[in-house]
């Protein structure tokens, strides 16, 4: 088996390598070629952790395996440790032995920041101008970074709320050339394309901080109870989503669902429009909203491409197992 | 982290270790300490295999992770290998950092064993004299090895639908000088203790075939549809079992609650013998019957007992993760 720590994976995986993996494999599973199992998320009851794993199978793409891990939320006070902890096992399908280790916790930032930016790509409007940002913690940079790379903006604007945290994000849009304004939730009607990265059970802005033609990607809420948009702007944007069954139980259109204002049926696969199979946008005015939960095939697809750059590199070790 | 390979764990784990940590961990499940997680299991449609997970925490022996793998039907056949196929991985309760892999082929088998045994030094009578097998497959000697170092035995008699299969028997029992007898079904009554170990879906013994004062374990039951043991040997013996929730859905117990002729108040934990919170055998002529599930925190327990034991004596490899 082959394995490649946590610490190599910064040089191997490349922006670029996270966003085709995910984007192949949200067409895969749309495609019915690749599922996600259940999931197991459970409250260890031991340092307030958070303990699960995230598998599934993509036959196409033949990654077997999952992520372990989950978020200790007294690491980095007590021990100097990231909160979210986690490692992706990869399997060989033709004979259920292990076949690689990574170390999951910069790839399911990355895998994460790509999600987002796949549903610009298919989704925003061409000639969308203002990037905006709501939140600014530790993901939101990796969040923002993935948008600059995959479309040209002219200006980033964000809110968060503690303006301070703003800079990191100044920071990021200065990489690319590009001015940052700090602003109020009302002046996010500015923005073409939205990305939400809060975690949060009452949601912070709504379809009165959206103008029409905007592309939101919500990215925060993969828990039951969690909502980071008001439900009247899921009740009036058109809504994709990496996995309907996720999205309508703990992810962003859980709420609008439960409120019956929209139906299992209005939710859309983000696979779909990359497969072709839907148009996708339909109109310069419509708002489209990704909601993005996360799910296993993520983590596998990002590190099967870890893996095989890392032994093309000579990264890592295989281990006789 | 640390990492015991499959080639590895013969020269590591004895008998003696996993008997020790089943029995432990039974107890602890039964104390409130120790749980598992839901069940992962799944036909991914390729190879026929069936994979999954099988997680869960002990909050007093602090193992937390999971084993992963599953049952690929071809590989003997195929390529050579061994078609159960697993790897077990620890995880620092402390942090979430992945702690250890370790080969999950052999102890699976050893804890297995182990827990038969575990349930005939609690519930079989003190005077047992002749141990009997239903089942000669791959997994049976390894379940009449580990019964005849619990227990001081007279005779094996053995059943097996291909008589010549038995012989595999005969020579676990020539390992303890003991003589071997094969047997038609009927003469199972003979036996003090029976260990079932067999993988069908219509049921080959009953109450006719076992003896009042008898323990029997039910050790090949792991599958909704499942089983051993006609349900009239249920409906009269008194059900113990690892964990009462697996028992009742896919263990050797679904049927005879299925029947209503048992509820789920009516199964006991093994682990509650162990603890003296439950008396165990109460009368020299009540069957007694273990219905053994198989459940994650076996695999956990064993596998923090392997590390142990390999960190000490030098084998296996720690790998900067």
């Amino acid at each position: 088996m082959y394995i490649v720590p946590e610490s190599a994976i910064a040089d191997i995986l490349t922006r670029r390598d996270a966003f085709e993996a995910i984007e192949k494999v949200f067409a895969a599973m749309s495609a019915g070629d690749a599922y996600n199992f259940p999931v197991i998320r459970e409250a260890i009851g031991h340092e307030d952790a958070l303990y699960g794993f995230k598998g599934g199978f993509d036959g196409k793409g033949m990654s077997l395996g999952l992520k372990a891990g989950g978020y200790w939320p007294h690491n980095l006070e007590q021990r100097g440790l990231i909160n979210h902890q986690s490692t992706v096992f990869l399997f060989d399908a033709d004979t259920g032995k292990v076949a690689a280790m990574v170390g999951g916790n910069l790839l399911t930032a990355l895998r994460t920041a790509a999600a987002s930016s796949v549903s610009i790509k298919h989704l925003a409007r061409k000639d969308a101008k203002v990037m905006g940002m709501i939140g600014a913690g530790h993901q939101a940079k990796f969040q923002l970074r993935a948008a600059l790379e995959t479309h040209s903006f002219d200006k980033v604007i964000g809110w968060n709320r503690n303006p301070a945290a703003l800079t990191t994000l100044a920071d990021v849009a200065a990489e690319f050339g590009l001015p940052f304004e700090a602003v109020a939730l009302d002046e996010m009607t500015q923005a073409d394309v939205v990305i939400s990265i809060t975690s949060v059970f009452s949601p912070v802005f709504g379809a009165a901080h959206i103008s029409a033609g905007t592309h939101v990607a919500c990215m925060g809420t993969d828990t039951i109870g969690k909502q980071e948009a008001q439900t009247d702007l899921l009740a009036k944007a058109t809504i994709f989503t990496d996995e309907i069954a996720q999205s309508v139980t703990l992810g962003e259109a859980q709420h609008v669902v439960a409120a019956g204002l929209k139906t299992r049926g209005d939710i859309n696969e983000l696979g779909a429009v990359i497969n072709g199979a839907h148009a996708g946008r339909s109109a310069d005015d419509e708002i489209t909203l990704f909601d993005g939960t996360g799910v296993g095939l993520q983590d596998l697809a990002v590190s099967a491409s870890i893996v095989e750059i890392a032994k093309a590199k000579g990264i890592g070790m295989e281990v006789d197992f």
